[in-house]
């Protein structure tokens, strides 16, 4: 045992340089001679926390966000009276010794089979598929899906201590805690009701414990609290909620069809070419009015697409969605994908009149701006409000799993120049409905015509209908003020030099 | 022109023998010595009539139709003051030899050019369409698309003129002619209204002069007399009127899958394997409640079936009917023929609710038989009430122009063993419901049940799932006492010597 710690601790300091190393794990255990108190005493010798007291889990959280909470708590953006003192003895060079020796220790071992509770049902639900009906999206679209934590800025949820994480919902709605970026907590805590927060943070504290389908939420119960299945315009089409998929086979295809959906990396893999799930852009799962719901789809095919002139039936419509805005290849008529992802919205359509045009349809209708759209705005708009997201590059962000969480908006991993979202408008109608995610309506008209127009000024995967130049390519299929496509950006002539479109 | 008529009659001669041929035109043109005075009085020279006195055409109408019509003059069953002692004047031997004459001459030319009034275009719809909604099918239903008369009972229409078919109408209602068989007309005069008596009559005056889109019905326009697009059942679904179909290329494939639909022998010839069309089991072109409703099907899928064992998109749906009641080969995915009959249905359900089941879908619910099922109580069935359409074998009918006008029910050119009417449960419900046609309900439940019985015993093409012996076949998919599938019926083992599927 000893000499297990002596030879891991001889690898972090080969690693980490032999004198910080040896600063961050004293600081933990011994505190420091200006007063900082020894962070073990609350944290436990294996940063495991004190989940009744509420003192969190430090082990394995990101470097960089641990610095950030110091950070906070010496200059008042979360106020707590044990940690502001010891943050302001720190310097910047010991919090991020703590904060590295903290990222580098293994994840606390959870005690198995404790038992799944009504409440833990609850925050399943609420932790995996939101309250829509709120504006709160799942806690697993910024955390990750097993929330394992995506980047600095989207910490670790699972195993943390209950008591802690509702104590940090009160001190978002309550102004303790502030430095969450965007405000983008303090939004969502305003939105829950506290039995929405215990029921939650009940469920983070058990997820290690928990098998595959609980960490879903058994969606077949009905919940203490109730579906999250409601629309977010109240005058919309509400699609049945989960548990009324039935226990049979037609059942089970719907289930497979709303995996494909957000799970699309992994049910759909040989048909896609990016780092896309269906439900980047079809919030809610394909329920969201205003994130082109699927049941408003549904009822609406077979129709002409003056995209492709011919009139398309509604698996020719799914087609070309794994064609463009997944940069794959269309999945076979038939194919289990197909059958799924169709049976998947017939359930959501259930009740929708045939062929009406359903308020909440596709992304809604945005004034043109009172400025022609200007790329270097854009820029701006981006930096402060995507970037946090999907990366400074557009590249998007991975959970610490290595699943895709944050979609890439442009590059090599994103959809390519035949996407609708490659259309400006598109791209500026969702943005201003739904973006950043949660704060649907903050941007401005202009601003969200301005970043729509930057993001779709990058280079991302060809069109597959490529007709062998940029040039002849926007004649036949971009000739819109809507599409960059086959335009110099920056010296670079869009298109001309996409990287080749994903699995044909 | 006196050497042609010489060389007509020459060739008369060698076909039906001098005397005989000579002994009907003499009666034609000259009357017989005891009395029955010439019918070229009325009836025109050449057997042309003269429409403004109500005195019908007679030329090329079917030589039997005409000797009936002679035999009902006499014994009254057509009470005619003109007529009656005419007829009566005539024995066997004159009645044959003058309808033989008449039967041989020439459909009479008509003027063209003569302008299309409301009337007609009122009169056209019902003759192409029928009113469903008073229980009335189209004329062209028995009378074949073109009006060119099918077999001895039902004469051909097209030219006749307009008071004489206005007349027929009210003396089949005023019972003054009521030698129709099984009162099929008697039936149809009483559900119509004047209005529509005489646009039908106007109609058929006119029809040699007319388009091919004049004789289907200007639909769309509104007519005089509203759209007959009603369903029988009050309660039952309305889908939109024909008119409704938009004039684009989305509405372009609407009608070529209703054009598929009603004329499946020519629009989806490569595919059927028989005489039928998709409209002989879904009447009124896929519109009437009870029949198995295209609008009802369409938002029941995608849906398991045990038949297949799997989740069945609608397009795999419309697939398995070209295979089984149709006795040929799935059309293929994408192709115009599947995607047309999908935007067709899906036309017709605009409105209906997805996902819910609809009064009106399948053939409604029988009752079982009080006794089990008999053959030879079917048989005395199928004499008395189909086979005057349908063939004493099951054969079914075709038009003079030679167009498959009735479905035969068995036999090569039927629905094959994997139909969903070889089970006889779902053929007594339609049989029920539905037939004859235009007289729903007028069979016992009893009845129903044993001609249902007597057409599914009979031999028809293989199950194209065949599985090597009719044993076989019969444990794998006909394990039901509603399948005669792999049993002996009058010595014949079914299925054992099945002709062979349609093109697969």
């Amino acid at each position: 045992m000893k000499q297990t710690t002596a030879a891991s601790l001889a690898v972090v300091f080969l690693i980490g340089g032999p004198a910080l190393a040896a600063t961050g794990r004293d600081i933990a255990m011994q505190g420091t001679k200006n007063g900082a108190a020894p962070c073990s005493a609350c944290h436990g010798n294996n940063g495991e926390g004190q989940a009744t007291a509420g003192f969190p889990q430090l082990a394995s959280l990101n470097a960089a966000y641990l610095t950030a909470q110091l950070a906070s708590f010496a200059d008042g953006a979360r106020i707590n009276s044990v940690m502001g003192p010891i943050a302001k003895a720190l310097d910047d060079v010991q919090r991020k010794a703590v904060s590295d020796y903290y990222a580098s220790l293994p994840i606390p071992e959870t005690k198995a089979g404790s038992p799944v509770t009504a409440e833990i049902e609850a925050g399943a639900l609420l932790a995996n598929r939101g309250d829509w009906g709120k504006g709160v999206p799942p806690c697993a679209q910024c955390h990750g899906s097993l929330a394992s934590g995506v980047g600095a800025a989207f910490p670790r949820l699972a195993g943390q201590g209950a008591l802690y994480t509702a104590n940090q919902f009160n001190a978002w709605r309550g102004g303790t805690r502030h430095n969450d970026p965007m405000g983008l907590m303090a939004g969502i805590a305003k939105r829950l009701d506290a039995n929405q927060v215990a029921d939650v943070a009940a469920y983070y504290a058990a997820e290690p414990n928990l098998s595959a389908t609980q960490r879903a939420g058994s969606a077949e119960k009905p919940t203490q609290h109730g579906a999250p299945a409601v629309p977010a315009a109240a005058s919309a089409f509400a699609p049945p909620p989960e548990g009324a998929i039935p226990d049979n086979d037609f059942g089970k295809m719907v289930r497979l069809g709303e995996e494909v959906f957000y799970n699309t990396q992994i049910y759909a893999e040989q048909y896609i070419g990016n780092n896309l799930q269906c439900s980047n852009c079809h919030l809610d799962r394909g329920r969201l009015a205003g994130s082109a719901p699927l049941w408003a789809a549904y009822v609406a095919y077979p129709a002409y697409r003056s995209k492709n002139k011919h009139v398309n039936t509604y698996t020719e419509r799914l087609q070309e969605c794994f064609r463009y805005s997944m940069n794959g290849k269309a999945p076979p008529d038939g194919s289990d994908v197909l059958v799924a992802l169709e049976a998947y919205s017939y359930f959501l359509a259930r009740g929708a009149p045939v062929g009406v045009d359903m308020p909440g349809r596709g992304f809604p209708g945005l004034d043109q701006p009172a400025h022609p759209f200007d790329y270097a705005q854009g820029e701006k708009v981006y930096a402060a409000n995507c970037a946090l997201c999907h990366g400074a590059n557009g590249q998007g962000q991975s959970s610490v799993a290595g699943k895709p969480v944050f979609p890439p908006v442009w590059g090599a991993h994103s959809y390519n120049w035949g996407a609708g979202m490659a259309d400006i408008g598109n791209a500026a109608a969702f943005v201003e409905a739904n973006m950043p995610l949660s704060q649907g309506n903050k941007l401005s008209n202009q601003a969200a015509w301005d970043v729509a127009a930057f993001i779709d000024s990058h280079e991302r995967p060809q069109d597959p209908r490529f007709a062998g130049s940029a040039a002849e390519t926007r004649t036949k299929y971009h000739d819109s003020p809507m599409s960059m496509y086959g335009r110099e950006v920056n010296g670079i002539l869009l298109g001309e030099h996409s990287p080749p479109a994903g699995p044909q």
